[in-house]
């Protein structure tokens, strides 16, 4: 029997010593991370980008997940296991995840601005939560009242674990945000269950959806207890086993000390990754460390989309072959996520800025176009080609992809900085997001640092210094790959940066009122593929700064199919009344008359196209859908 | 009650008077059909390319399909509704369907080759499913004992009509060979049960699956009563009303007579469609002819990969939007065989070439790659590029796809030849291979043609005539689309035929001995798509003849995927030791050298690939998959 406080009697502010900084992942004591995140509420973020996304994200989005979680029964769920409700179970097996990614979201929104509705609400849900917990610990509602005797009988399938790991994370966030236990006494009285059932060393156990590795380590990092670790270690080292029947789409068809090719269910095969590098950053183990390379390679050399979303097979929601990747991938949004999400592990163990680049890449192609400009509808699939059939949703059946959304965006400002200290003081700046990032350095000096932003729209970047005393440190700002190199001023006079794997290393002795100016090239771009990637021969994406383009019909007289590229167009940058506070390229193109003829002919070289003049309008891609249905590209044909 | 004649006490010869002819599709007297097929059992087919692949088919794959309805169950849940096994149910709710598509297999096997163990297993089985109908009629072994109450409750999901469409499809072609009713009279007494419940003009009834559409037009045809077509006619007329929830996958989202854009499961849309041809071939609706012209043009204009598969999507195995087709395409084994029996219908009603083309097409290069050359095992997708994964299997989960090739080749002799006598007689070749046909003019001289024929290797067509008597009638060859031209002779004088709608047709007296000899081109061509085909842009395929090609990497030292072609290349055939019997073709062409790149970068017109020549093998599409696994790609990119 477990003892639990309930919301009523424990603070919900944060411990008094601030132990528990709110940290998205917490590699501060981590022994092979070379990177600390600054922590989320030691970030604000006001550029007018981002702020307006962020606050549409923790306010209307967060609602409405929080509404659909009530539609769908994912709540009602809860009150059923707790005795307070009556019915059949509602939904998916795994609709309790829709509500622990909730809780995980509304913690991190509440890190930033403290609402009372919304702190009220999330105390109600935690109580539910609390309330549907088992006398031994079991928690899962599907295996609730009539399911009790099928709990832990089918790995494969039922998500069991995925939806602990949920629960965790939600915990560790909650805990991290209110300083309050709550949740996390009932997320670890579940997880004692399956450490007791699946001990390391003794009994193989492993999920059919990895999650729980993960969340394993980041309890690991809140309690310092070292049994979760050990647990995430042994979960990890139980697939390739055959606990899962050998599956390749459940990750379990080898060892993870011998997977070093991207396969499987993508979302799955990426949370595995991203767990494995969790464990990396505590234990420093070589040969996972080693396989993360050759699986990032791997991802990012042959199965990534131009957006950076990934997992390209409809079948199975998989990764495809090396250079499978077409108009059409599936590209789940979770996907591109959990991209992000391996991508920040990678990032600080190492400070190394590929995997910054693939996460803004990604964050602004690929999980940006999965919500809508109202913010209330959702793509789970993304598409890089679409006739206009292909809408956002309110929510899905398998509701994934939302509370996911959700949560990343309501936990952004963590990701946009970090700092390390060996071999000296360094700040390191990772998205080019306008606001204020607070530090203390290895002495303990305060350092914050307030910048504007013009991201994405434009190249420039501008950072000012205040410290209590002069400070000796590392600045270290992004050299985007998306950007052939970058001017930089201090203090107005012209500077030159080291170079060091993807940032600009300005060392000196800052003075508060010091001023850094960097202003990166953003020209257009066209954008090929590697020549293996055979369905985008002679075809290329429009490519602004961080951006990837598309057309869409309804900006277009001309069919939008005819349209080609030359590659010498002049490209000027305008505004659509449709689309607010977006920037689109405009320029004289081409058009292929397209006569009527078959859909196949034989080639013949004399007689190709004669091409016209075509006025052609860019919009960048994670706007695409927003209005009038129609056809839409990224790669366009070259002329 | 209904009593019924066991195969002990009922003739398996075919009726003495002969009035059951083997027709595929039985136009003889269908009032709108132009064409009426010469039966099965008039056709021999002989040549070196067609020969060995049908006795391979009867024998190999046939019995192969009967031990994998013993092994999945199909075969005991008959035995289990009839009360001769115990057991639950095993497959799918379908898998009724494998059975018959059996039993109607080893019908038109039986019409060829009257083979004493076939006979006697195709009775034992014709026998176990007469055993299995209830009382009053119905037949489905899913829905039997524990099952009854649940009888047309989900005619959505659960394929009960399609399940009889296959049947009555069976007995027909049980009744048409063997010339005895004992699975007749087991169909009429199933489908009199959908007549009573679904009755037109009174209630609104059709299945999930289309099949039984077509079915009943071929019953009505085989016992000449009316009220199988108007049965026909209402099943038609209830879809877009709601029956099926108004779906567009299954083909309800509008009435068929509105129904003019393919969409949707694209066996499902060609069977109805197929239905929909068997109706208007029967009763000359206008308004369904038109729509059926449109969605052939739709089909065959849009929607159709190089190879002649359809239904792109994997999303819903469906079709997807204009030009939406790539290199992974879906392309269901079943869609392409539904592909075949649409154009058949299409032909018979009309006389027009482009059906015949595209029937010759897909049969060569949609459905003969579903099936390895050891005749064993199947393809369900077929992809026109593939990393090395995707491996023919024995048989699968849901085994339609096995089952259509094995019923599809048993009844091809049935698609060579057909008669016509409007405005006079003629003889019409379908398709180009040798052996003989026996027909009956009008005024009932019987004319053998005895052919000889080069293909698919070579364009040689030779035809002798034998008639009684001296004989007029036009003999109608094919002008093939994927040939310029013919170069003719008639016992060896050079003549010239008059070119109509895709035929080439010679009108004489004939006499026999008369010798007609075609010379078909076929060069090596290099087949491009439209333009609006995106994914296919500066990329052509390798034809010859009706013959796609696809380079394999088992063929190559270079990485097939770095192949280029410059549209210049100098062809010859070749023969490889691995694929017997099958011509191959050599060229050199060049490669494209891959830089350690990246999987994008900035496109730099300047900058392209520097090519160095490469030895090249192109492989007929139909041939791929059989040798070591590896890279296969069927559009090659252009220099």
């Amino acid at each position: 029997m477990i003892t639990r406080a309930t919301p009523d009697d424990v603070p919900v502010t944060p411990d008094a010593g601030g132990v528990r900084a709110r940290h998205v992942v917490d590699t501060s004591a981590s022994r092979f991370a070379r990177l600390s995140p600054v922590p989320l509420d030691a970030v604000t973020v006001s550029d007018t980008f981002w702020s307006p996304r962020l606050r549409r994200n923790n306010e209307l989005t967060l609602r409405a997940a929080y509404e659909q979680c009530l539609t769908t029964g994912a709540l009602h769920n809860f009150a059923r296991a707790a005795g307070t409700a009556s019915g059949p179970f509602q939904g998916r097996y795994y609709s309790d995840s829709d509500v622990y990614k909730w809780v995980e979201s509304a913690c991190w929104a509440l890190a930033i601005d403290d609402d009372p509705d919304l702190r009220r609400r999330l105390d109600e849900v935690v109580a539910l939560i609390a309330a549907a917990q088992a006398e031994d610990g079991y928690l899962n509602t599907y295996f609730s009242l009539d399911r009790v005797g099928e709990r832990w009988t089918d790995l494969i399938n039922k998500h069991e674990m995925y939806c602990l790991g949920h629960l965790v994370q939600a915990a560790v966030a909650h805990a991290r945000v209110t300083g309050c236990s709550t949740l996390l006494d009932v997320a670890v009285a579940a997880t004692e269950l399956v450490e007791r059932r699946y001990r390391p060393g003794e009994t193989y156990g492993a999920c059919g959806h990895p999650e729980l590795e993960l969340a394993l380590v980041e309890l690991y990092r809140l309690t310092g207890e070292r049994r979760w670790l050990e647990l995430a270690v042994w979960q990890l080292d139980s697939r390739g086993r055959g606990v899962l029947d050998g599956s390749e789409y459940l990750l379990d068809h080898e060892p993870v000390r011998e997977q070093r090719v991207v396969t499987g269910h993508a979302v799955r095969a990426l949370y595995l990754y991203a767990g494995m590098a969790d464990v990396v950053l505590e234990n420093g183990d070589e040969d996972l460390a080693d396989n993360l390379d050759a699986l990032w390679d791997d991802l990012t050399g042959h199965k990534t989309s131009i957006t950076g979303g990934v997992g390209a097979r409809w079948d199975g929601e998989a990764f495809g072959d090396a250079y499978e990747l077409s108009d059409r991938p599936y590209n789940e949004t979770c996907a591109a996520i959990a991209t992000i999400m391996l991508a920040w592990r990678m990032l600080l163990r190492t400070g190394d800025g590929r995997y910054r680049d693939v996460m803004e890449w990604t964050l602004f192609n690929a999980v940006l176009p999965g919500l809508s400009a109202s913010g209330t509808e959702f793509f789970y699939q993304n598409p890089i080609s679409d006739g206009g059939r292909h809408r956002r949703r309110p929510w899905f059946e398998c509701a994934c992809c939302p509370p996911n959304i959700t949560r990343l965006l309501a936990s952004l400002p963590g990701y946009i900085a970090s700092t390390s200290t060996k071999p000296r003081d360094s700040i390191w700046i990772h998205l080019l997001i306008g606001g204020a990032v607070s530090v203390g350095l290895g002495d303990g000096t305060a350092v914050t640092l307030t910048s504007t932003s013009g991201l994405p729209w434009s190249g420039s970047y501008e950072v000012e210094i205040m410290c209590e005393t002069d400070a000796t440190f590392e600045l270290r700002l992004p050299q985007p790959g998306w950007s052939a190199g970058a001017a930089i001023t201090v203090n107005g006079s012209p500077t030159t940066a080291i170079s060091d794997a993807g940032y600009l290393v300005l060392e000196r002795t800052w003075t508060t009122g010091d001023r850094v100016r960097v202003t990166y090239p953003t020209p257009v771009r066209l954008v090929e593929a590697h020549p293996r990637l055979a369905t985008a021969h002679r075809r290329v994406a429009i490519v602004r700064g961080p951006l990837v383009h598309c057309v869409e019909q309804t900006d277009h007289t001309v069919n939008v199919l005819d349209l080609r590229l030359r590659g010498d167009e002049a490209w000027q940058t305008a505004t659509l009344p449709a689309l607010s506070g977006v920037s689109v390229l405009t320029s004289t193109a081409a058009r292929c008359p397209v006569a009527d003829q078959g859909l196949y002919r034989t080639f013949d070289p004399v007689t190709s196209c004669r091409l016209e003049p075509a006025e052609l309008v860019a919009v960048p891609y994670f706007t695409w859908a927003n209005r009038e249905p129609g056809q839409m590209n990224v790669m366009l044909p070259l002329a």
